[in-house]
């Protein structure tokens, strides 16, 4: 991991390519290091240049005399790698590189790239970019940037993978009163990328949430370490653009074709904690909410109004998202009757009629803060003849300090009449809205933040008895030296064995006698299908029978199904017929896996057989990390749920084995890369114990 | 239907409670009629006064000495009924009753709310109210409300039933530019109410676009016609709150516990063309898309930007809703590459980069435009150093006006320095936000729209042969005599059958031997059940045989079945043992009804079988005026229509069968209201036909 100290608080910059020329961005990386009050030393660095905005330009960095820590480089794509070079021999700490023309240009681009990179590392320096907009600290200050703005002060830490976005929420922020600690324009993530700066984010004194737009994460790995360390710390909210564009993977099992890219980000960031934003406008409520207010202990919210219109829709709003309405104590509502009016609304939402002015809001809102079963406060004002706007709002901003633990959420229905009132309240810390759903909308982030976060500090490796990965390696190197990509189904069924996964038993047999004779090994009845992985739907050709009860009727079986697939699919080779113990008919479960390219092995849950793809009912987590607990959440989060726990009078489903049956599949996907994709597809789910069926498994 | 004409256009107007004393409701209200313009002649009416604000004032009515057209009361509730009784006599046409304490304050209210809806029926007056802030057209200009704003002309009309709401939305909308062309505030709704105000708007050459808040509707078949009507002619945009409080109905049936009762608002608002605005952001952010853009043809998005980032964000969204990223023709693509740069991006998204000015935007947008396969555009403008905030808007104005067929939408993702463009867009009528997800979600409404209001201007009636209503009106009579509400199996069946629905045979029998006999008409194997409407699940007590093969086999079941039921449920009343055709296994589905208070029988479709409430695949329609179109449409949204069409290789089912069995429902319960809920459950579809199986009907 980065250490990014140096790079946020160095004690001299330079700027290669400083510029005199008034708007060439050369000149505006100085002027912007010199007007944001940066306490160290600023060295512009152009050859052709004596002086630059009142400051000595040096010919090179070697003439400068000292070590310099942070280097901003603005010189044509093609002497950055020399300017890089000579950063290194000056020993300069970490590089932010400005300059376009690199990956984003294409493939000349990417080598050029490709070399920066491999100097930067060779040195030890750290590398922001290339083609990025920069970086900035207002509390140290620092501004390493072309930006026009320098941000207000304040605790949001924003780190964008789009220049443009960040430069439009920076003049969008001047209007809004945002204020920011860091702005990280990551340009092309050659080398630092989004996790260093959420993990050092996370460190920052001044900095209270972390704010990211991203159009991919740089490694996986990493950013769920990194993540995951962060969330517990502070929030870190994510909007993570591109998921439209994830287009099909090339898919062969069930679970690859129901898990798209974006799926695997958003299990990412779930699992790490991460809270994902939907909009940009989503975004950055959410970022006024955790930049001011504390995170609710739960959902529990209490509406004080002056309306009941917007309270019903307030209401509605609250019980659409994962927050409740809060039901007040006894003492709570015999206080607001003995107090209010009688036409006042005492029940949650809180109407304080709309002849309401500051005390009456102020009275209401301070009981329902007081009642230990509310968790937060959303405040409605409506304009009417009496509404006290600025009155209300500083009796908003008093109460809320009497429970400074308890979140207040302010909607100022109007326009002018309260536009004072809800300035006053943006400015103390309450965030304000015009409607009241937006409002809605951040504490329900806020609450899911306050679950995301109670995620154990460390997983536990899944501790998993009786696992023998030799066999599986040989069955592996075996398929392969075949030139196979897919494991016949016997072959998989040892596979899953080997990893103590339950397995209904089921053999290879290559003639009628040989079938017969492992028929009686396994008991009757039993299944025989072909084996062939080039068959796809078995049924369809003939290939399968089931409920076959003897050794006759085995051998017979075994001729029918050897003709049928000759006549259908002449020209198919197959392996022999395989037999399996027919097993009782148990719940039909899905357990299945797909890797992503970034986040490694997913993992798949559901209700299986046929129907799978159709009803889609499957909830799924990455490998990697992956907890019991988590997999017992997993479980929740599906219909098959209320299977296992009994539906309609049945007896509950052995639950513990399919969790074992989950943590094994993921343990075999983490031990063998080579494996691509896995569908156990049915699982049978009994009241005592489970069994793998039918089991696919692709190599790649 | 109440004819409104006079109601906006009274040549005289009497204000009843009129005062000479600032901030009294009496005095607002005739200075705001003063203020506005009103062309007619205002009479304040009040006995202790000469003179109000310049106007002579009246002791009453009838000293006016004309009649008076339209009469605003703001006199204390226990007065209004005295003042609607002299309005009466008088001859006035219409009342705005602004007065509170009606139904609103509790029983003794609603007895006088009643009285008051008595008088001005009997008079044949309108009344709207009591207990509202009253109504407005800027176009009249006529103001009968107590609100301190009147709105900017323009060509949104707004009903609302909450008096709060609308008066801050009127506060807001002098900060933001909104116009409006009428304001009703509904009130009590004790006689005027939604329906009416959106058929008048409908026809009021001024209104373009009609938006409701609203918490119910008044009558649910007055709406629908309404609605159905007048979203042919404009848009309808309801933000129906109250969601939350629907609370669990009592529901004995599948279909009942799935419907709620926010359930038939959806699917009325549907099948009537209205769209549903989820909050009230997005409410007006569609009012100001349909005021000033016309109607896409279809859902093709074509998007300009100068930056990558908020591109993608703006496809992410655009996939994500019911609109498609437009591909633009060979010659559309060959135009651009020709004209902008090498680094732009040509394809959809269009990225005419950072440096772009208003040129280069222009040339975009018109080519964009101009492509055949383009039905709408947003464009994006981040500010950048060179960016023509100002021009640009001018170009997008300009090219739009040679394109006024295909809306334009604009995100100006910054602030003070796009302020004036964004400005500018806002007041030519290009609705213009700050992030682009917001202009998306109200062109994707616009496409809802222009999807609802293709519906058939009249709804045939559902033309259906074989129809005999007299034995069912005898079922249901014998039912209720015998102090039953639901119906046994075999019952069930009959009126099904009656009513042509194709349903296995079956026949109670109430004797061992008399089930033999029956089972022998009906042809072997049959089902047997214990027939009692008592027992819920007749499997669990040992109530159900199925495949049984013989008449002796019969004997023994029955038997065997009364036995059962007997030893697990002494106390029960049985009717009998029922004899039901055992039928080849076939796709499972439920065709269910219930019925919802407001807008009566609600047709429910979709996965069958004992996992109904699990899946939860089910889509519903409201039966009156339902077309088989519109249930060809109600099959495809559920999952059970991909099996219908033949799944996996499966046969494809007879979906005509499906269509005719739920359009035989609806009609069974359109005719006999007294049915309270229905169950067809499962329904068997095959290749050829569908067979009811399970029928359980509730009467109430």
């Amino acid at each position: 991991m980065a250490d990014l100290h140096a790079f946020f608080r160095p004690q001299t910059v330079a700027i290669v390519g400083a510029s005199k020329k008034p708007g060439k961005i050369g000149n505006v990386l100085v002027k912007n290091m010199i007007a944001c009050g940066y306490p160290g030393r600023i060295y512009p660095v152009n050859p052709k240049e004596e002086e630059i905005e009142g400051l000595r330009c040096y010919p090179n960095l070697s003439a400068i005399g000292e070590s310099v820590d942070l280097v901003v480089v603005a010189v044509p794509a093609s002497r950055v790698i020399a300017v890089a070079q000579e950063c290194g021999l000056a020993g300069a700490k970490n590089l932010v590189v400005i300059s376009a023309g690199f990956k984003e240009v294409g493939k000349e681009g990417l080598i050029l790239e490709k070399e920066l990179t491999r100097i930067c590392r060779s040195y030890g320096m750290g590398l922001l970019g290339p083609n990025c907009v920069g970086m900035m600290d207002t509390h140290v200050p620092i501004n390493a940037s072309f930006s026009a703005v320098f941000p207000k002060q304040g605790n949001i830490a924003f780190i964008s993978q789009s220049g443009a976005m960040l430069v439009a929420i920076l003049d969008w922020s001047l209007a809004t009163g945002l204020g920011f600690s860091r702005i990280i324009s990551l340009g092309n993530k050659a080398d630092l990328n989004e996790a260093d700066f959420i993990a050092d984010a996370a460190n920052d004194p001044n900095t209270r949430v972390i704010l990211c737009y991203i159009e991919d994460v740089a490694r996986g790995q990493q950013f769920l370490r990194v993540a995951r360390a962060a969330s517990r710390k502070k929030p870190v909210i994510i909007l993570k653009s591109g998921a439209s564009q994830a287009g099909a993977q090339a898919a062969s099992s069930h679970t690859g074709a129901l898990a798209g890219s974006d799926l695997a980000y958003e299990t990412a960031f779930r699992q790490s904690g991460v809270i994902r934003a939907r909009s940009m406008a989503e975004l950055f409520d959410l970022a006024v909410a955790f930049a001011h207010q504390p995170v609710p202990k739960g959902n529990r919210v209490a509406v004080v109004t002056n309306a009941g219109g917007p309270g019903i829709v307030t209401t509605d709003s609250i019980e659409m998202s994962e927050l409740t309405m809060a039901r007040f104590s006894k003492e709570t509502s015999q206080e607001l009757r003995a107090n209010l009016p009688r036409e006042a609304a005492i029940y949650n939402p809180v109407d304080v009629l709309g002849d309401a002015g500051e005390n009456r809001y102020r009275f209401a809102l301070e009981k329902v803060l007081g009642d230990q079963s509310v968790d937060s406060a959303v405040v409605l004002v409506c304009p009417t003849a009496v509404t006290e706007p600025e009155q209300t709002a500083r009796a908003i901003i008093e109460t809320h300090r009497i429970h400074p633990d308890k979140p207040v959420f302010a909607a100022y229905m109007g326009g002018k009449t309260l536009a004072a009132g809800a300035k006053l309240l943006a400015e103390e810390g309450i965030p304000c809205f015009t409607f009241p759903e937006p409002a809605v909308r951040a504490l329900s982030g806020m609450v899911r933040y306050a679950r995301a976060r109670e995620l154990p500090e460390k997983e536990k490796e899944l501790e998993l008895g009786g696992i023998q990965p030799e066999p599986v390696k040989e069955i592996l190197q075996k398929v392969r030296q075949e030139g196979r990509l897919t494991l016949v189904g016997s072959e998989a069924s040892q596979v899953a064995g080997c990893y103590g996964i339950a397995v209904a038993p089921i053999v290879l047999a290559t003639s009628p006698d040989e079938a017969a004779a492992r028929a009686q090994e396994i008991g009757f009845p039993v299944v025989m299908k072909v084996a062939s992985p080039q068959i796809l739907h078995k049924t369809d050709i003939g290939g399968v029978k089931i409920g076959v009860e003897t050794p006759q009727e085995v051998k017979k079986a075994f001729i029918e199904i050897t003709e049928n697939v000759q006549r259908f699919l002449p020209k198919v080779v197959i392996h022999g017929i395989e037999i399996q113990k027919m097993m009782p008919k148990g719940t039909e479960l899905i357990i299945g896996m797909t890797r992503d390219v970034q986040f490694g092995p997913l993992i798949a849950f559901g209700l299986g057989g046929i129907y799978v793809n159709l009803l889609k009912d499957i909830s799924f987590r990455l490998a990697h990390g992956l907890t019991r607990q988590e997999i017992q959440h997993m479980l929740t989060e599906t219909k098959a749920y209320t299977l296992l726990r009994g539906y309609r009078g049945e007896k509950p489903k052995d639950i513990g084995a399919i969790v074992e049956m989950i943590a094994r599949t993921a343990r075999l996907a983490l031990d063998f890369p080579e494996i691509g994709e896995m569908d156990i597809n049915p699982v049978f789910a009994y009241p005592d114990g489970a069994f793998a069926l039918d089991i696919k498994i692709t190599i790649s």
